[in-house]
Formats: structure tokens, sequence, C-alpha cells
């Protein structure tokens, strides 16, 4: 099965390294907006301007789209679902259902099959709120993120005045999952679920104070959190905050028999890289698009439609075997 | 949808729980191969005797076999999908294949879908154990179990001379858990994984360093664990020890990128009935087996075949909007 990385930021270096750690996947192509002599793959993975993709169809049975979920993917994935097999990492929530009608629609009327939302939230996550929530129906689910880097709300910091460069890690409160995982099913706040924590690098001279209150009162990004904020060095950021760990839970309670018997279902995931670990579950949902495409079923897809098998190169008796 | 109880023990009776959380299921009879007068379900259901299946098969979409897997479920399985679609909960993981096999005959010979091994282990496991290899393919996978009662060990231990009850609980080593959770990919024996705790009721005047020396000697159950015998009195077995919790954790572990990248994917349970939250996995089952059937998709299924919105009474477009 061939594929191909559109789009090579953090998350198309890291499906690079996927495929290498998937012998039935080869790598045909990386293809990049900017100027490809300018592109420095890993390995030897030949580069080309994105005007050539439609020169080499023939060589793509996948097309992975890593590009940013804000301006890129909106306009990307419907227009590549027309001519490739597609998957994207689209992870505005509130903005999947439009989302998913535009590539379902380009989709389906070029005979192609499309996976968006994939990655772990959406993705995984996504994945285990919904096998909880139906074998423990009567229930409430919690889903924690962190302690990791939001590269959303460094952004957002980096855009205010006198900041060179930042870094925003969230944390969930302990309290907050221990009460959750005891099965106390709480009513939390958005405060009572996550703290952020803010490191920053300051412009010399520039107001500290200033950019201090401005993070804090910053709506929806900070205002409703309690968070906290560090300026520091350049070199301390290079040193202490260069990596883009992440991770959470997602936690189900829930009553069985005659409410007397409670269950806990958690899910949970302490990753060293985002964008390497988004890119393995990436490269594991190309292998169902490329398998749904061949057997006729066309269209847009979720993980939720996606057998767990299609994910596997194992053969089903192989899988029963194995890891039933 | 129809489903029917074949069998009413403790796994029985927690689907006729688990069909009271689920408003699209209507439970229409329990089928006993005892006397249905002495059965007494939680509810107002009618019970009958197995002999009357045939005739009420209109009123069936799916039957959920809650029999035992030594003995009761190869035979009953093959035999009853030959008229029903049915959910099964098969978890003689070597032998899994082999009934696969016998079950998908009868299934696709008379054009019903059937599945097998759902419940937790096999089931949930099973899936994160798929799931986690696929996103993980350089990495270890460990399962857990505990802490929990076996009921397969509790009965080894009743068959002893002199033993009137037992209860055994499997429990993980903490220190192997937490070696695996921190990433070190430990190689662990059997006897590092998990300890054995027994508690027995004796009878008066039964010779107890015997009884003890043959629980730890048993091959297979207990042999290559390190195992405590406590004997208490039949009062403090009904006190202490009626439930039956359960739960475990599978944890894959894996590099990624250039190998400098840990990851670490687990989910775990805590059960306070194994048998009521293995019948709302088998309920949830029951739902997918009944639309794969109506689109015509016959045969024998495992939990790798069943895409999860199949599970779930909410419309693709209410899961993407509200779970993805």
């Amino acid at each position: 099965m061939n594929i191909a990385i559109y789009g090579y930021g953090n998350l198309g270096k890291g499906v690079e390294y996927a495929v290498r750690q998937n012998p039935d996947v080869t790598l045909t192509g990386i293809y990049t907006r900017r100027d490809p002599a300018a592109v420095h793959p890993v390995g030897n993975v030949p580069v080309y301007h994105v005007s050539d993709l439609l020169k080499r169809k023939n060589e793509i049975d996948v097309l992975v789209i890593c590009g940013g979920s804000a301006t890129d993917l909106p306009e990307m994935t419907p227009a590549l679902a027309k001519d490739f097999n597609v998957v994207d990492s689209f992870d505005t929530h509130a903005k999947i259902p439009a989302h998913f009608e535009a590539v379902d629609a380009a989709a389906k009327a070029n005979g192609h099959t499309a996976l968006i939302s994939g990655g772990w939230d959406p993705g995984m996550f996504s994945l285990n709120r919904l096998y909880a929530s139906v074998i423990l129906p009567e229930g409430r689910d919690y889903t924690f993120w962190g302690r990791g880097v939001s590269q959303g709300h460094s952004d957002a910091i980096r855009r205010i005045k006198g900041v060179k460069d930042a870094r925003q890690y969230t944390v969930p409160v302990p309290a907050a999952v221990d009460a959750v995982r005891a099965g106390k099913n709480p009513v939390l706040t958005t405060r009572e679920k996550h703290t952020r924590e803010c490191y920053v690098v300051a412009e010399e001279g520039a107001d500290l104070a200033r950019i201090e209150r401005e993070i804090k009162e910053m709506p929806n990004y900070f205002s409703d959190y309690d968070t906290t904020v560090t300026f520091i060095s350049a070199e301390e950021m290079a040193k202490n905050h260069a990596g883009l760990p992440h991770g959470g839970s997602v936690i189900r309670t829930g009553k069985t028999g005659d409410g007397s018997h409670t269950h806990v279902i958690e899910y949970s995931l302490k990753l060293d890289s985002n964008p390497e670990f988004t890119a393995g579950v990436l490269v594991a949902l190309a292998r169902a698009v490329d398998r749904l495409n061949r057997r006729g079923d066309v269209g847009c897809k979720t993980v939720f439609d996606i057998a767990p098998a299609d994910l596997s190169p194992l053969s089903p008796a192989e899988l029963r075997a194995k890891m039933l």
C-alpha cells in the first residue's frame, strides 16, 4: 500500500517516521507548498511541490493530509478528496459536522474514501467515549487533557505584544481526577478540571505585568482557568520546553444492576511526542481507508465507522488467535 | 429490537438488568434448562423452558447465550446459530479459533450473524490490545488482571477434599505495574506479574496443612504463582467475599520517531460486578449483531469486526456531533 504525505511540519515528519514501523506501507512522496529543495525529510523520500500531485496520482493509494485545522484542512481535505483517498486530523470539534459534509460530498462524487478527525482527540479518546457510553449507559464521562503542551494556547500567548516565545501546559487538577476515579461522579466547572501553566520569553524591556495580565484575562483561552505565568530566558525555553509532550484520560463511571455496583473505565495516554503519536494513528487509519476503498465503501468516515480489524496488518484469523 | 436470554445465572441476570438501561432494546423472554417456575427474574419477564425456544423464534432478533465456556458454549452457540442471531462470551482464549469456525459455519449456512467472545477479556481488553498495537507497532504490551475474583480458580479450590467454600483473588504485583507504566518494558515471568490470594472455608476437622499444600502445588492454577491461603469462617466468607469484583489493565508502551520518544497507552477497568459489566458489553454487541444481520452481513464475528458506531443507539450524525 502506497501513501504520500501532504504538508511536512511536525505531523508530516511524524508520519514519515511512522511509516518506517509499518512494513506493509510504502511512502512514495512528500508534497509541500514550499520549495521542495528547502524540505529535508529524515529519510530517503522524494519531495515534490504540491503542483505535481495530480501527475503522480497512480503512486498514491492514500494521501495523509498534515495541515492545520484552523485554515488548511477545511479547504484542503474536500479539495483533495476529489482526486484521492485521504486521511486528516481535523480537530476543531464544533466544526466536525460541517467538515464531514463537505468531505463526504467530494469523496462520494468521485468514488473515494476519506477519514477525517483521526488522532487521539478527536480519535482514540472519541472511541473510548463511545465504547464506555454503550457499556455503561447510566453514567457520566470526563475527559482530562495533559499534562501537555497546547499549541493553540502557546500561539495565543505569542501574539501578545512584547512576547518572543511561549509554551503553555494544560494540567489536570489532581483532586478532580481522583474524585472521578473514585466513582464520585463530581460536577466540575472548567476551572476545577484543569489549570494552565505558561512559560514566556519576553522581549527586553517589555512590561511583564501587562503581559501577565493580558494572558490571564484572555477570554476562552485563559480567563476561565487558574493560570500561572512564569517568565524565563530563551535559553531555558530551548533547554526545558523544546518537546511536545501531551496526554490525558477519558474516564467513565456508571452503575449497573440494582444500582449498588459502580464501574470505572479509564483510557489514558502519556505521550512524549503529540505529533508522532498522532501520526501513528493516521497511518493505521490510512490502512483502513485503503481497504474500505478497495471494497467499494466510499464517502467520508470517522474512527467510529472503522472496524478495528481493518487497522491491523494481521489477518482476521491471526488477530483472533493472537489478540482476542 | 428484541432480545432473549438463554441461561439465567449471574451473567443472564446481568443482561436482564442491562436491558433496562437500553430503551431501544426489549427483553422478550428468558429461556432456561431448569423448571421455568424455579427461575425468578428481577423484573416482569416471561421465563420459558428451552424446549419452547423455536416456537417463539419470531420474538427474538438476537439471542444472548449466557452459558459457561468450559462445556456449555462450545455446544450451544453453534447449535443455536442455526436458528438465531447470537452473542456469547466464550472466554477460553486458546480455543477461540475452533469455536469461531464451528459458529461461522452454522451461522453462514443459515443466514445468521453471530458474535463470539464478547465481554472484557476477551472483549474490551482485546480491542485495546489491537488499537494500541497498530498505533505503536514497535512496543510491548502487558495485560494485568485484578484485583478480582477468578471463578475458575475458586472452583478449582472447591474441588479439594475438605474444602466447603473458597474465593480466589488475582492480584497484580504493584512493582510490575509501576515498571510497565514507567515505560521500562520489563520482561516479566508469570510469578512476577500476579499473586493469588485464597480464602477458604474448611470442613470441620479437615487437615488444613494438606489443603494449603494442595492449593499451592496445583499445576497451572497456582504452582507458578506466589499464593497465600487464609482459612476463614463461613460467616466471614458471606460477609466479606460475596461479591464478584474484577478489573485490570492493558498497557502498551512503545517508541516513535528516532527512538527517543516513549508513549504509554493504558486501558483499565475497576468493576464492582464482573458479570454485570460483561452483560453491558453483550447487550451493546447484540445491537450491532442485529444491525449487521439486517444489512445481510452474516457469519461469525468478533469485537474486531464491529465498527464502533454499530454499538450505539445514537445515529452516526449524533455520534459525530456529541462524541467525536
